[in-house]
Parts: structure tokens; sequence; C-alpha cells
């Protein structure tokens, strides 16, 4: 007897099945997995959005409740992977898992026990996806994102990290506050390794051209008397904020993700501050990963910008590779 | 001496401030209120997103969170409020707050807490946007859109409940599912009471037009071999599926309450399916909120579908409705 | 010496280069066409929008104008084709082009003439982008996507018209208008013939599941004291009053178009009713394409709707399907 | 008897009739006005567009168009006005009206019959819409944006021209095709004049803060081998050519406006080059309108920037004024 299905529809017979064209993979379901595709389905870039995670339960229960969310949505392919096969032919995979550091437990531990976890991750995801654009959100992102292109084999510029394209749209939010203006018309970077180690470019800081530092010289100085040294401050310290008051931070990481996947899949070549292999930029001669503007693309990373540097922003990122360096050189891989 | 943004900017001195147009409150800072504050957000609807929460440290971290994402959001205002003055000229509030179940409680004494908790809430928000629409999502919904009604003084079509929204939701996905069409093109409501006690009108399933049940008269019976009321059973057990697996629902009620603000706040006038007082319709003569197709707009529930049902249906909702009022009889408001 | 851009970039060297993903060729640069292409461009569903016209500085005027705007859009790519080779690797074709109907031409040699505009289109098209759906937009629009799917020799799922749909949408607005409800809660399909010989199927117009029809026995009758019938009326009229008050009718053409070329090119599986081979269905045996509720995706027309008709909307199928085939059988294809 | 709205809808009887919230006033149903008005429909940030022109016949059919795509937007009211008292309680007025020059016409004489036809707009848009933003977009633009100010009454910052929004938009996009990147990641101004006297501000353009003339300081010279400075003479030279090749220009000039609307109505405090009044600025002491980057919000221009300029674009910027002065003093207003 005929189905409903069968009653309502006369369906075609396609010869051959479409890939799909803009499949999105995020590895890892915790808030800041969530949060990242959560903001995709929203800006409704992606046509298949593909979850994967070790914890079966709490993967099957995210996708279960972003597909009760399908009506509102215009992604029509939303599913909980159960192994890798599934994650197949992905545009780009977004890799947000790993383990937080123990108590007592020295950073090279915890990144060797995030390296272990990616070990699982990033061949397979290479494998079934070897055109994908390979997004490294996990932290310490500068090293992981490091990781993730060595253990994919990947040209460099299909493997890059968030970085500090949160730090510096928070900068933006905060100097926009101080002014008065949207953050979309503030213009500021903070490049270099995501976190304490940020370098705030404030020669660049502009509102339409006009620079905040010929304004106020003293600007990144200490004697500045409106202390806007303490924006960048208040940066490095957001994420320490966020994670006292809330537990964690999830809402502007899964926006500024999303952004950079909208570049990413609609080729845009707009630019953002991502994490990339620096060697031969600014006098840094190791292969590390750090955060420097970057025009981002089907391509991945299509091109860096040549950013003028003062000689003490120059000495930060050479300090923060050699010391990223020390760390990656003492991984097993 | 002149700040930077003195030195940057000649401001103008406007005679009088312009109060937000489309602010909108969320109470409650958990998993749903988030969720649904994040969705408004995204989708640009409101140039004002509030929040205010009991749990001071919480609130401030998720709105830091929020914030630190502006750079990518439409919405110039986003804030923790410090107390119920702050939440002055919303256009819409939502209330998501709410204490859940303890082990061995009775459901009366649960809405009974809650009732507390919203005599907290619902006088002060009522005194400070008196013109607003109450929009409540906190369970039992129902219930406690009427106990919001009452504490609020507001006139009926200003006070209503997230309902039966996302279970209609959820009924079109499931449908949508097993026919291989987008849900926004499968139509068919859940009304009544959210939850367990929900009724599916079989009636009204239809595709374009295209009545299911005609396509197949046993659809809603045990009958049926293709088993299509496992649908609504599904839609039922929804919530503690996901919760059982995840722990709690977020992203689909976020979605469907930003879907309710959208039509609520620009004045669509579309229909959905929101918790409304019914005294009057179907045979109900008491005072209880369920769930019918509504519509929505700046009056909030501008109109009330008189949607012809079977007599099983009426039953369910008569039932309902007397469940309802035994409870709503024995709350101390 | 090296360049700006040289100075500026380091720029990758990708292996291979990309296709589009989400190209759309848009032929002909009238008001329709334009209309089709901007509201594309609005809605952001495309990487990239190609023009071609034989009107070489109105097809140029057109893309710079759109070009101007590109700051305000999310298409990266922009372009007026110099020949069909700059259409490859299309996803979707859609067709605007074709000539007007001269004073006391007969609808035949229209017809004819318009066959040799699409001699000039269809196999360039199909030859440069052999997998892309073929929507014909130009009028009379089931006779012309008739000859573009012969011309283009492609398989029938892979060719449709913009047939009712625009009517669909008109036909929606209009019961919306009196009933005091957003369009998009009124739901109503005009299937059939594009233009006079269309059929609204009031059997299934229903806001919420509700029938009107239900509501209202005599609605589709001249008896009706309220003059729904007169719905109907106006929307075959819309047309021509448009053009009679403005010259030719361009906005919701475009927005229609749009509509569908998002669910072609997400694959969303939504319902709409197009001009598709209909040979087979309501006892037609003819060759010909006509509206009936039909399921959009990367297949082109993946599924078409059984759609239970009265005896007399069946007759009006089958006049239309004879009407159509008398034409196209005396065309030289 | 009862109608099909009433037996449908249970309706509710709200006390007092909501006014709009973000109502736009377009005056000028031509092919600016009309892209303006669909480009801020399709950006969905206003509940109510309404149109008016003395064209009744061409303003009843462009919004019927716009009517029939109903389904596909947002915009709850878009209506024609039959006269002024229709568009009360704008919140956004945008003028596209005004005659274009006839030959031997002297500009004078041009402008002297746009005063005239402002003259019929202006007080009555002011006397309905008491506390709206004014948007100019008729041409000559700083003229005409003084004379609807003079007109108004309105004080400075509620009234603003589009200026050279426009011009900087090209600017950015033509700089961007040369870099290979994104407009909205190439920074530029265009301001002053619009037209052919506007000034480009070379010591702003960048990307992400890398300033384009410090990567060649020839840039803005003839010597500049790349022709860099030919970027601003394309610009100027845009409206030109898209007219000798198209007739007229629409889209970018609707989209730009649209994104001057959506700063406006959401109170976004984004940053535009628009034209605003710059007496006491940059040495002006006439009572002029010319485009410097602004701060748009619901004041209008809620803020202007001191930019610093040097000392041939100040001159540029005074002649400017001094042209602008000397037709407006002999305006008959």
């Amino acid at each position: 007897m005929a189905t409903v299905r069968e009653k309502l529809l006369h369906e075609a017979q396609p010869g051959k099945l479409a890939l799909a064209r803009a499949k999105v993979t995020v590895v890892g379901v915790g808030q800041v997995g969530m949060a990242c595709a959560f903001s995709i389905l929203q800006s409704g870039v992606a046509d298949d959005v593909t979850l994967i995670d070790v914890m079966k339960d709490k993967l099957q229960g995210e996708v279960l409740d972003l597909q009760h969310g399908s009506l509102f949505l215009k992604t029509p392919k939303i599913r909980a992977a159960k192994d890798y096969s599934e994650t197949a032919d992905s545009k780009l995979c977004i890799i947000t898992a790993g383990v937080r550091q123990r108590e007592g437990e020295s950073r090279l531990d915890l990144v060797q026990r995030n390296v272990e976890v990616f070990k699982q991750i990033v061949p397979p995801l290479a494998q079934y996806s070897p055109d994908a654009i390979l997004l490294v959100v996990s932290n310490p992102v500068d090293i992981l994102t490091y990781v993730a292109w060595k253990l994919s084999g990947f040209p460099q510029e299909r493997v890059l990290g968030s970085g500090t394209n949160l730090d510096s749209a928070r900068f933006r939010f905060l100097m926009g506050e101080r002014l008065g203006i949207h953050p979309s018309s503030v213009h500021g970077h903070i490049i270099g390794e995501h976190g304490d180690s940020s370098v705030a470019v404030w020669s660049g800081a502009n509102v339409a051209g006009v620079s905040l530092l010929a304004l106020n010289p003293e600007l990144e100085t200490k004697q500045d008397s409106e202390g806007w040294a303490k924006v960048h401050q208040d940066v490095v310290n957001s994420a320490y904020e966020v994670i006292r008051l809330k537990g964690y931070t999830s809402w502007a990481i899964g926006l500024s993700v999303s952004g950079l996947a909208q570049s990413i899949l609609k080729n845009l070549r707009s630019v953002h501050p991502v994490s990339t292999l620096v060697k031969g930029m600014h006098g840094i001669d190791q292969e590390v990963f750090l955060s420097v503007p970057s025009v981002l693309g089907w391509c991945g990373v299509c091109g860096v910008l040549n950013q003028p540097l003062k000689e003490m922003e120059t000495q930060q990122l050479l300090q923060s590779a050699k010391t990223l360096w020390d760390i990656q050189s003492n991984l097993a891989l």
C-alpha cells in the first residue's frame, strides 16, 4: 500500500546525487562548539551543519534541539555524525574540542593531552574532506592550529586558527563604548598570540581613517590620563572575567567564528586577524602560527597583510614565536 | 584637557532623548533565557536587549559575553539591568525565570513556588513598561501566563505564553522529515496545553493545501501502518528526550520565541499557536490560558482563530481547562 | 617596482581554482531581469551573479551600478558576461529575455519570435553549464519553459518556469488584506497556466489549517456577497493593472524569483507552484508545462504534489494543456 | 451575516492605536526613489514604507507592485499616500524628487526650479512628521539639503544629504578590485561636495589600519606609475558613465541610502560620510552642507568627525563652500 509520501509526491529520480556545497562540520558540542554551530545556522550561510563529538548523548541531544528549530532556519541538513565518514565533503571543519587544564598540570602537559585529542580528530577529518579548510578554535589556539596543520598534511593556507579575531572584536567594542560609536566604525587590530601576550596595534586604531594615536600620542602609554592602555588590558582580561562570572565564554566566540565562516564559505576575501603560519614574516623563523590580518576566502588564508609594526610590537611577536616554538618542539606529534 | 572623544567628535545636542523603539527585556539568564536573547540579537529585530536576573554574576557574565559580539550584531544597546527601572519602556518583556521541580514535590507546590518568583518579577515589569507585551516562557507555561496576567493587571491581549508554538515547530519538522519537505511548507498545529496533554489538529495538517488526513484517513489512529500518530507522540516526548540527552532544551525554544518577538515587534500579524485567554472559546468557561492559533502584532494577541475542532479534540481542551483551573484556583496570588 | 598590492599582501598560491558554488546567471537586463538580479543579490544567496544581454551598453551600465553597491552586499563576484563562456558552471540560469508583442501580431507569431531568441540563449547556456537548473521567467512562461526544455536537452526536472508562483503570492496578499493577516500565514495556491486561465484552488485556501471554503461555501461562486471570487479576478488583472499604471512589472516578480532561487540553491525542498512538465498528471497527455505545487532543491523540481482537484479545476487544466499544445505543435524548434 | 473574517477571527479591541515605530516615507517614485524603497523593504528595517509622488498612476503602480511582493517581505504596511497627511509620524523621510536639467539651462535655474519642487514637499513633510529625520537624495544634493533645512525649520542635526556616502562606496569598491579584497575591508572616505569637486582623503585610505599612502607615497599624485589617482577620477566619472550606459543610476544609490536608513532607524551610531551643516568646521564660515564623516542615529547626525585634512584638501572644501554659497545666496527660498 502506498505511503502518505508516495500518495502526496511524484518524486524526480535525478541521475546523480549532488554534493553539499556549503557543508560545515563542527567538532565538539561544548558551549563553544554549540555557539559556533548556532551562529552559523542563524546566519544561513551553510546548507549542511554536521556535528560530531565523543559524548554521544550530549551530541544527540544538541542536534535534536537544533533540528527542532529547523522551521526557523534555512539550513536543510542538520545532523549528528555517528563517525567521521558522515563529515565527508565538508568545505569547512571547525574544531572546538579539547580538554581543560587540570589542577597543577603544566601547560606543556595540557597541550600534549590536547595533541592526543587532535590525533583522533584531524586525520579522519582530513581523510574524508581532503579539500576542506580547517579552522581551529580550541585553546591554546596558536599551538593547536600548528598541530592541526601537521596532523592534516594540508597546505598552510588551508589551516587557520580563530586567533585574535575575537580579541579584536572586543577591542573595537570597548573603544566604541568610549567614543559613542558602533564598533563596526571603530577600527583596530589585536595581533600575535591569542591571550595574555597579544599585541594591540595602536598605530592602526582609527575611526573613518582618523588615527586615535594622532589625537592623543600618549594613548598607548601609562602616562595617558584617560587610561586608553587599559582598553587592551581589558581585552586581555575579558575571557578571564567572563569565565569568572559565567563559567565559560560562548556567544562572542560563536559570532566571531560565524563571521570567519561566512568570509570563507562565500569567498568574500574580507580581512580578519586569524592565526596563520607566520614563518618568514616580521623576522620570525620558526614554524609557528600567530594572528595577523589575513584575507579569507575559498583558499582559506588567501593572503596575509604586510603590517608595519613598531620595534616593540615586533619584539613581542618574536618573543611569542619563541615561546610557542619551545612548546611545539617538545610535543610528540 | 580634551579627551580623545572630544577631539574626535563634534557632538549634536539633541533636545530630547528618544525612547527605545524596539526594546526587549529578557527576565532570566538560564539556558532558555540566553537562547531567546541570542536568537533575538542575531535576528536584528530589537534596538535594545536588556537582561535581568537575581543571579548577578551570571547576569553580568552573560551580558559581557553578548556585548563582546556587538561588532557582529545590529543591536546597539545590550545591557544587564541592575534593577527593574532599567527595563523601563520595553515593548516586549520575555519571562523565562522560574524554579525547577524538587524531588517529591507536587505540581501544585512547584507552581506555587513559581508564583512567588513571578510576584517579584511581574509587578515591577508592568510598572516600568505599562504598555509592554508580556510573553511568558517559564513552565508550566499556561498557568504561569495566567499568573502573569493576574499580577500585571494588563488587558488579556497583552499577556501571552509561548505555549505550543515550539510543539508545532517540532510537529512540522517531524512531518517534513517523513515527507522529504522543508517544515516551512508542511503545515500543522499543536494546540491546547503545552506538554503531555497537547492536541494535534490532524484535520488541518497539509502540504500546499493537500490534507494529509485525506490521503490517509487512518493517520491519527493506531491502525495506521505508517505510524503517523507516533509523530505527535514524538513531539510530546521531544522535551523529555532532549532533557535526558543534554540536560535542558534551549536552541529550538530560543528560535521559536525569536519568531514570536519578530511578529510582535514588527506588527506582522502572522499566525502562531500561543497561549492566550480562551474563556468563551470551544465551550471553555474558566479563566484559563491555552494555545490556539493567534494573530500577533503590536496589540500582542490581535486576534484568535475560530478553529473548528472534532468532538474529541474539544474534549481534550475542556479537560485541560479543568485541570489548569483546578490548580489555578488553589494558588495564592 | 612592487605594486601597492604586492607590498600590502603576501598572497597564497592555491593549487587549483575553486569553481563557484552558487553561481547564478541572469539572461536579460530589462526591468524583470534586473529586479531578479537585485533581489538575489540582497538575499545574499549567491556567490557569483553574472548578467548577460545583447544590449551591451545597458548590460555594462547595470552591472557597474550593481558593482558600485558591492560594499553593501555579500556577493563577491558581480559581472557582465561578454559571451556565454563566462556563464560557465552556473548552478542556476534565469532567463528573462524576450521580445514584446507587436501591434496586430498573433500570439503564435510572438511565441515564434521568442523561440528564435531562445535559440540564441538556451544552447550556449546548456553547453557551458551542463548541470545547471534552468528557470524561465519570460512570457508566455509555460510555452517558453517547454521551449527551453527542448532546446537544452536537459532532463525534465532541471527546467522549470516561474509560472504561478507570483500569482499565488498576489493571491495570498489579497486574501491577507481582507483578513487582516500577514500573507505568510494565509495559504492558497494558484495553479495551471500563468495568466488569464490560471486556476485558484479554493479548496486548499486556509489560515492555520482552517479552510476558508468551510467558513463560507459560496466563496468561489458569484453568489458570495463578500465577493471573494473577485480576489482571483484581481490576481488575474494584477499584471495588467500594474503595467497600465507603471508600464511593466518588476519588484514582485523579482522577489518571487529570488525565493525560488533560494529554495533551489540551498536545497531547501520547500513547495512552490512552478511550471513543470505535467504530462501524466491530472489526465494531461500532452508534453506541456503548467504550474503545480512542486518541491524545489538541487535537482530543480525534486517532486510534484498530487493535489486533488475538483472536476471543474481539472477541466481548466486540460483546456490549458490543449491550448498550449496547439501552439507548441506549430512552433519551429 | 458574518463575513469570513468575522467567522475566522475573534479580534482584540486594543484601547489605543499604536504609532508606527519605524515608518519611512519616500518622496519620489522615479528610479532612485524606487531603488531606495525596495532596498529598505528587503532590509526589513522599516515597519511602514509610505511612498508619495505627484505622478499618481506611476505611484499607484509602483506601490501595487511592491505590495504584491509582501509575502516575501517583513514590512507589514506598504502604501501610496494620497496626500501628506498619510506620511504622518514618519521617523525618516527620504526625498528623491526633483526635476532634471533642461538643455541650455543654467545650474542656478535648475536649482531654483528644484527649490520650487521642495517648497511643495518639505513643509507638509515637516508638518506631519515634526520629529522626523529628513534625508535628501535629490541633486544637487548639498544645496538641496540646505534648502530642505531652511524650509523645514528643523534643527541642523535632523536634516542631512546622502552626499558622498555612495562616492565612498564606489571608492572602496574600486580600491578593493585593485587589491583583491572585499570593499568592507578597504577603508577610504570621499568627502566634500558630491560630484566633480569631491575630495578623496588619501591619508586615511587603509586596509586593516595599513595606510596605502605609506606603502606608496606617490599614490595621490600623477607620478604614480600604478595610476591610483585614477581611482578617484573613476569615482567622479562613475555616475556619468552609468548614466551614459543605462540612462540613470539606481541600484547603488538605493543600497547606499538603505544603509543610512538602517543606521538612523536602529540608532546604530555608525559613521558615514553624509552632507551636513559644516559651518564652523575646517574654517568654513558659510551656512553650507558638505559631506564629512558623521555618526548617524536617532538624532540624525549625532556627531561629526574632526578629520585632519591637508592644506589642499581644506582648500577644496573652502572652494566648494564658496561655490555652494554663491548659488544659495541667489535662491528665492
